[in-house]
């Protein structure tokens, strides 16, 4: 079937997902899920915590079932498609990509922030070991300028992954961008391309394509937009589009819309729309682990939280600096006093 | 302000997003909804049921409050906010025109087929009487092939309109097919020219940009979403896309924000979702008035009404024909019957 698809599909729900669902997730609903995807014929199917394997944690939130066994429930149902797992190093350990690998998960996906590759080669080479494929997964992409991606890609292939993702983790990037560094990668490194979108900015479908164009060929969706944020690119939205367009995916487009509206959309708690929280954080591009501590120093400081994420956003603030929001929280305050009282 | 604008948005939650709370909008809905609008810049205003002025009908759907009434609540709050209404010849009337008109309506969306604008000239002269800036708004877009758009769009010219829309009801078009429209209507018409997106396929946003590149002025939104089918491209989200993209539209992106949250949403009966019936009809690129039919019809005959949907809309079956539905499933069901037997 490989050869009949110009695109890989990667169906992120039962990963990225799991925070749309505060990581509630039964080995039932994973059974199901994934006994439909497989008979949609989607490639590859990721299952974890929804920060990647031992993700459970008080900091990131308690999984409901542990996600070793709903990665063994996924690979007893997939007969045709692959089970991936996510991990960022310094969450997950050598040890869960083991046994991971062991229950029969056949792809890891090494996740670094866009600029610190240099954490992952020893995660790569180890799902090589294992016999797993590997994939590069470079997150909150566009705070790297063009050239920084391409360097840190360069070292992702280095170490062997057979792929590189551009993740537009905060929903930010425009198509444009999309395009750009698409462009970059292709004409830089000599493995596969890929792309994971979010809907914050409701480009995740126009991304999508645009990295289609430029040639990425891995390709991240989410049925009925589960996922983080504003959700991801929506899977069954996608696999339409790209028959409209004459881009071959090998997936059932009936067999995914029905799974999406059946067996996923009852899961939700909540609707996939973009609120105003979800466009803040791809307005501003910042972490959507930062919104909470935004709107406590607002309050706090009497001003408005979106201010506070648009200057993190401006200062590139990554996650371990939370002690700068406060910062900013009482600078904007400060410079707002001074127009009230000047 | 006008001239600080790149383009003019026309916000169309109290109309087509009318369709997405089966018309049941109150005075004080409108009374709010429009103040808050007002207060945010937004420069248009549209207030009629759904389906036009006079669409309140067991056959479209009854509203819950006369329109007239709701367009003079919105008229009597917007001090800088223009009211638009539009009006389907057909259904609504130049007796209809002429009350808007009275209220302080300055805009009237004339709205027809993309193969009919032959039924628009009165309906233009008259609002022009009465002192209205005029749209020709070209629904079903899609169904036209350019060289047939572009000769209703002069059509639409010719009668009077300032402006002509491409219309994209069904939420069908691809961004390069939206692209090839305003292109086309850019070389050969000399008044403004306008999009109006739906989200069926998730790219109500991707159109709507591809159609400023190429020189739409007047862009249509909604405020979370909030219209037919899956939607429209969604108000406050195209601001703040607009923002990032340096194309100025003179709204408020916070206050346009607080007001999808804080005034829209709560009033949502059913999030904006991209279902599988919206994706279908996007799909498709059918009415979706279609989509009940062809449900019966697909239970009656034993197909999926997917099926049926896909091939009204490869004959570009229009409204008024909805006795096709039935011979199609009918087709479908025997050319099932054949393979089974064969």
């Amino acid at each position: 079937m490989t050869n009949e698809r110009d695109i890989l599909i990667t169906e992120v729900a039962l990963r990225d997902g799991s925070h749309a669902i505060n990581h509630q997730f039964t080995v039932d609903q994973v059974l199901n899920i994934t006994k439909a995807l497989n008979d949609a014929n989607v490639p590859y199917i990721e299952v974890s915590h929804g920060d990647g394997l031992a993700g459970s944690s008080l900091q990131y939130g308690l999984s409901r079932t542990n996600e070793l066994e709903l990665i063994e429930a996924a690979v007893s149902v997939a007969d045709k498609s692959k089970i991936a797992v996510l991990l960022l190093p310094g969450i997950g350990t050598l040890h869960e990509l083991k046994e991971a690998a062991k229950l029969g998960a056949k792809m890891a996906r090494i996740a670094t922030h866009v600029t610190e590759a240099d954490v992952a080669p020893q995660h790569i080479a180890y799902a090589k070991e294992l016999g797993m494929e590997t994939v590069g997964f470079l997150m909150m992409n566009h705070m790297a300028p063009v050239n920084k991606l391409v360097e840190q890609a360069k070292l992702m292939e280095s170490y062997g992954a057979d792929t590189v993702y551009v993740v537009d983790s905060a929903g930010y990037l425009l198509p444009d961008q999309v395009r750009e560094r698409i462009r970059a990668l292709k004409q830089s490194i000599g493995v596969n391309v890929g792309f994971h979108g979010h809907n914050n900015l409701s480009l995740a479908m126009a991304n999508t394509l645009a990295a289609i164009e430029e040639g990425a060929t891995r390709i991240d969706g989410s049925a009925r937009c589960l996922g983080a944020g504003a959700g991801n690119t929506q899977t069954e939205v996608l696999i339409a589009v790209c028959e409209r367009m004459g881009i071959k995916t090998g997936v059932d487009l009936y067999k995914m819309m029905d799974l999406a509206e059946d067996i996923v959309a009852p899961i939700l708690q909540v609707p996939q729309e973009i609120t105003r929280d979800s466009l803040t954080l791809g307005y501003a591009g910042v972490y959507s682990s930062f919104a909470l501590h935004a709107k406590r120093a607002a309050a706090k400081f009497g001003v408005d939280s979106r201010d506070i994420l648009i200057e993190l956003g401006k200062r590139k603030v990554v996650g371990g600096q939370e002690d700068m929001i406060v910062d900013v929280a009482a600078e904007i305050a400060k410079e707002k006093n001074k127009v009230v009282l000047g």
